[in-house]
């Protein structure tokens, strides 16, 4: 089993802000994945609970945790990932595209549905294997 | 003339955090530029004042606009630019791509070179060119 | 035609935090325009879509980027604005002191009404013409 | 003795974002003087402490610290204050868009002077005493 | 009459990001217990108006003091409180994990009750006891 | 081998601000453990760069990256770790105590050693240990 599959559940509780651009060196991603499992999670609850406060608050959090994702996402693109690893994958660029839009406005922010939440952790787990790759390489 | 050569010294005093994904549908590649003018200006006073105090400061202001060109640039690359335009203009993923590494730890970030600034300018310069072609367009 | 008039939709799309206060030197009203001009799109679209978790996200927004308006005219009023300006132009501790409290509870932060919105752009616009003043007169 | 003058050492340990704009009518110029307060007490102990290191930290402190204090003063300056304060007490405005810019590049912000500092202090004294006015007026 | 108790509805209005770590050496409970004191006002607002727009608002800035409240606790519980201060008021742990627990999911942000933000206050006043009694002894 | 010690250097680039107290039930202590690992890393490339404008730069990503240890370690001790957890574990409140002591002015804020962070470190791994501990036994 590959390792970034089997992280339990990580938690990615905190809004974005700037990445260590030192650089630390230190990339993962799972962050990405943990944002959009909490937003999977908030999706599932809202749809179990129609207390009027807590569907505001559940709206409202997983808008910060969508934002997360998009954040997590455009570190990896830009900061991890170098000219040989798009030569060497191609279709790199339109999966970060493709995944920071599902979880935006079309996505995960503009809507409630569990089934968008979950093909963003598609997303991401290509995204990821493409990286595991990398590194194994490195 | 240009329009966005013409937009004489906007700014871009705050850091990003979140952009509207409601989305308002209202984008322009000059607060990116704006910033990049920002870090620009930052690296020539630098140069100017050895003050150590002074150094810091602009050390530390540097960081955070650059920050800010690759946020306004990301929220570019994703919200804005839909599958029609990257098929139109298949240069557009690497064109954000580098100019985000150079607002980074490669770029602006890590450099007080007033080069690397004018460097990250003409790079947002060219995104603006294919961002205008495209609003006249639609 | 003014050139500040002209930007075509410069966005804001951030969250302000604090102002290149090196400081850089670059100013200009567009910011607070673009971000109430953000704040009359959400008010638009509101009225346009009765969904309630479409309208909590626009709830949520618009209190963002009444924000951004505010702070966008405090730094302006702050670090642009110097005392030969206020000497000039008596009545601008009035024109800011109206229009950051028309971003706040009593206008766009606290209603819908894109009324409110359009009234914050004016006084924007009131702003930005004795700016410009300035700026040439420089 | 003045109440707001009693106040032992509240500090603000936070970094501004947004006030809350309900709003829930709560207000005290404490809040800045608290960061003045921690404002001063970083350029007392950069004084006496010629660590590098410390110094780096010192400096990027106290630029957050005044940027609070200018947030906390604007926010005093626009959502506390009503048209009748500015009748009665027409020094306001001059008094606010001085402080704040005491906190600023030209003040705090820009200089490791505790006589900065401490000047910043005394014109938030001033702000205090129209606000305990107005407060026992109402 | 102690003195912290007699501050007259000191308020919060910020965001919470980082404590001055250098260490200023400032510190106060008061801090916590205005946003509190906010979170309070809120919940009777909400209670006294069913204007679904101004309930959403609330519900928002709710989440956002309340979150303030927790992080001022957090930064007396590590940065001001020291291992003697443990020693001789070993209750301190849990009053603060419960305090900051009164301000979370299970406490004023899961809820609109006005006797939770009071309870909140209450737990906070004992916190502000015992800090007041540390200072009295250095 | 325990798995979140088996974690390949996740990374947390991101600055703190709220974390999800939906709750969307998401938890691990991978992340302090994370920016800790990144401050280490930090500490180490100093030691190797005497270059002044890489130090400045290393010294205002530090303390944001032992900012982020503080938050994390805080949510988890009050928002996953319930009163049977400290029954079971009462070393717990001190664990947390000293964890967060330890990225803090006396810890990793305030100095550049990696001894420093390869304790608080150590730290977070006593704590992971008893996290993972509980949540076998849920």
């Amino acid at each position: 089993m590959r390792l970034h599959r089997a992280l339990p559940r990580l938690f990615g509780h905190v809004t974005a802000d700037a990445h260590c651009d030192l650089p630390c060196g230190v990339y993962d991603p799972a962050q990405a994945r943990i944002e959009a499992d909490s937003v999977l999670k908030i999706c599932q609850k809202y749809a179990d609970n129609d207390d009027s406060e807590f569907r505001s608050r559940a709206i409202l959090i997983k808008e910060q945790r969508s934002e997360l994702v998009k954040h997590h996402l455009w570190v990896l693109w830009t900061d991890y990932f170098k000219p040989p690893h798009f030569e060497k994958f191609p279709e790199l660029h339109q999966l970060f595209n493709e995944a920071t839009k599902a979880a935006g406005a079309s996505g995960t922010k503009g809507s409630m549905d569990a089934g968008k939440a979950q093909s963003l952790l598609d997303q991401i787990d290509k995204i990821a294997e493409i990286f595991w790759e990398t590194k194994k390489a490195a």
